[in-house]
């Protein structure tokens, strides 16, 4: 799907580079990963999941990463490891290598005298770079980025086009932010006084750690007072909205349309399932799962597994089901009142 | 509410270019559309709905569109017919005609050399075509955009202002893109590997089908490795999410703030109400309804209207109920028991 | 955390300036508003919620702001007023004034010659200002943003980078708009016709009153006949999606992810919790609360607290519990069958 140059590799440079065993001709080449149903001889793909398993047998893919339990059902040449999934992901990495930009200020950019650019790094046209900004080594802003008096963005980090990053804000290193994304907008402080809102000044910063990739028109709000953090390893998808003073703890995965309430505490190594919500002022311990549309109001203390969507229904069922549950409260006192009158029946038999 | 110049058309033009049977005056010039409540006599106005019909007696409206059968209640010239809203689209069209900017491409884009423009498409300031981008005639792209390496935007779509379109995509002919949209970001593709996610690239594509329209900020992954595929008629609302590899049959419309994860497969002529969300994996069939709020974790093969969304009730109330919610089981289980005793009572006493 | 000059005031300015009682050295000053846990003796913090009294004894702040019946916890100068946490708003106000940028227009900005820009107001580059366009006194239009023809923005308002409102809308007076927000997009407005959409133009304009404040990706679409109508000191926190058509009372609040859908009316003095979503075509009244993740389908006519939003549970039990959820209806209908039993064991034993 991409015009560019290929390079190819064949299956040994593969192995000698990242492990693993070699089942078959070493000598395949593979410029590509494919899917199982659709990579072609000169493509290579994965077996992580047994229900495609039955796909083994008929891909014309030029090779398959798998693991070394899979490896009697294939019938082309095999990379067998305990992890065919990261395998992949690394195999990706290398044949579809990330487009760097050229290294410059693009002359359509707006960059301030206090401004500091590393050389090698690449400011697109339509950028503004404020005051005192710093950008690191090898960083790429794409067109029409704003980045905030003071922010420092770090060493080969990406933002693509039309992200803003307000003022006095810590960008990581190998940061990629999607286009949208808009890192350290005032919080949601306020205080009511006579039935009007006044407005808290939010003074905190934003801290991205490295390799914290934030997905497309997610946002995540500056501290009112102390900085909202999200450290190393993070990665958000799209559309999500962090409050704050919100820290999320390295190497936690959130995935779309989450909400997390201002200064929620997340741990690390969560993850959090699709438009998940996490209430204001909790802690969400290490090794937490939350599954999607769930609903987290109180702190959980102990990892594990927390849920609270309710699965869908045909709608006339579910009607019924649901106006039985505004209901429930006496529900539950008549079937107390139906085992105290069963006790007594039964006393008065005995 | 245009200050712009407008144009006039009787009824008997109006039903001479659209059909519907003309009931009074046909020579009454109406300029604009507006509501029963609002509409002044050189306005023309619709009625779909029966809850608003009392207003059709006293509507100061220059025409009203109506169904045949409520033909009788207006005190105004009438054009009656079987949709009337639909009717009203096509009216409110000719009166309301979209603005279209004048072609050329602005001295302040920067479009790169290999970019093709078609002579009658207009570009904006502060847009940026990449290498082999191609813009189709009549399309319009706004202030702000940026269109990635080897997209193609097909003939009289328009791009509102500050819309980003990533690399090699597809955009097809009178779609409608409005500000915010982000379309072939990464998608959500991250392998686990010793507490660390590593990050997969994407390498698929997105591709919209003609007539397409998409709501501000709602934004469409790119495939992992085949592409997301949004086909032809589909309208989005705004601040949905798409995940990368789904595919939306023609024809479907999704209400805003939805969420649909990863290669989830949506048919043909679905509607899905706010903010339903619909897991990965599954497949969704054409005809399918699912109502706002309303989580689908299971495939659907039947037609018909889903839901789970649970209505609000005052909290105390609410916060009783759903903690019943949380001892259900236990709930079932003696209602079972009661079964139980209550049949070996009658059994005692036969 | 902020580079730029401080300015210092002591405690007995700060009262001459916005009233309550001293307690203490009047001569201590401070640059800066800080947390209980971390303010250090140059900067002001405040005590609002009991849960924290315990900080008091220890803090190292130079003063605190308090309710007058805290004042004896405090090891500090303080300040006592009946509203700390509006007290503290102000004097964070005062401490760190918002930054304006100078007054003039960018040489890299686009301006329509009937576009009519306030000498005092900003302008910053990549700005596109439209016909006819309207920009007041003091206003800051930061770079990136897109003004369609006809839109009037009041004085003293601030629009951070990459803000689009469409055409013909209007702004008020001291409204903060956050990046990514967008003013004006086209409603949700399609008209089905043998199984395709037919768009309708969507010709009302958004007005938006004084003093409204609306988060980062926020979207407030235009009116399809009438306008949409945010009332003046209104606050939007990030992510919202309002409709076509909505109204939201004067003085309400809504937090992240909220969804209003079109035609729905909100009080004034109402708080809306994240995520919530209101159906359309509906109303609410004044001062009404909604909580986190509520679903609201019916009109509300009553003020008060209403809910729907499930709190999580681990995941197996509410799995469990989820599907009885899906038979409560024949649950019901059993214990209606047990109480019906019983009462004939009961009249058969009389």
């Amino acid at each position: 799907m991409n015009a560019s140059r290929v390079d190819y590799y064949t299956l040994e440079e593969i192995t000698a580079r990242f492990g693993g065993e070699l089942i078959g001709d070493g000598n395949i080449r593979v410029g590509a990963v494919g899917t199982l149903e659709r990579a072609g001889p000169d493509e290579i793909t994965f077996l992580a999941n047994a229900r495609y398993r039955p796909l083994l047998a008929s891909t014309q893919a030029g090779a398959v990463i798998l693991a070394p339990t899979e490896r009697a059902s294939a019938s082309v040449p095999c990379i067998a490891t305990d992890n065919p999934y990261a395998y992949f992901a690394r195999v990706a990495q290398l044949l579809h290598p990330r487009r760097s930009a050229p290294p410059g200020i693009h002359p359509a950019a707006v960059v301030e005298d206090s401004a500091c650019v590393a050389s090698s790094a690449h400011i697109g046209p339509f950028v503004y770079l404020g005051r005192d900004v710093v950008i690191g080594e090898e960083a790429e802003i794409s067109s029409g980025c704003h980045i905030g008096a003071g922010t420092r963005i770090g060493a080969c980090s990406k933002l693509y086009p039309n992200v803003v990053v307000y003022h006095e804000c810590q960008i990581g290193s190998r940061v990629i932010l999607h286009s949208g994304v808009v890192i350290g907008a005032d919080g949601f402080g306020i205080a009511p006084e006579e039935g009007r809102w006044i407005k808290i000044p939010q003074i905190g910063r934003v801290i991205l750690g490295d390799d914290v990739e934030i997905g497309a028109a997610t946002t995540v709000d500056r501290g009112a007072i102390d900085d909202t953090v999200i450290e190393e390893g993070v990665k958000l998808d799209n559309q999500i909205q962090i409050g704050h003073n919100v820290r999320i703890g390295a190497h936690s995965a959130l995935a779309g349309c989450v909400g997390i309430a201002g200064s929620a505490r997340i741990g690390k190594h969560c993850t959090i399932g699709g438009a998940a919500g996490i209430s204001g002022h909790l802690e969400i311990c290490d090794h937490t799962v939350i599954t999607a549309f769930t609903l987290v109001t109180k702190s959980i203390t102990r990892p594990g597994v927390y849920s609270s969507g309710m699965p869908s229904m045909a709608h006339h069922a579910w009607l019924s089901n649901a106006a039985q549950v505004r209901n429930l409260e006496r529900l539950a006192r008549r079937v107390r009142d139906l085992e105290l009158e069963v006790s007594r029946l039964k006393g008065e038999q005995s």
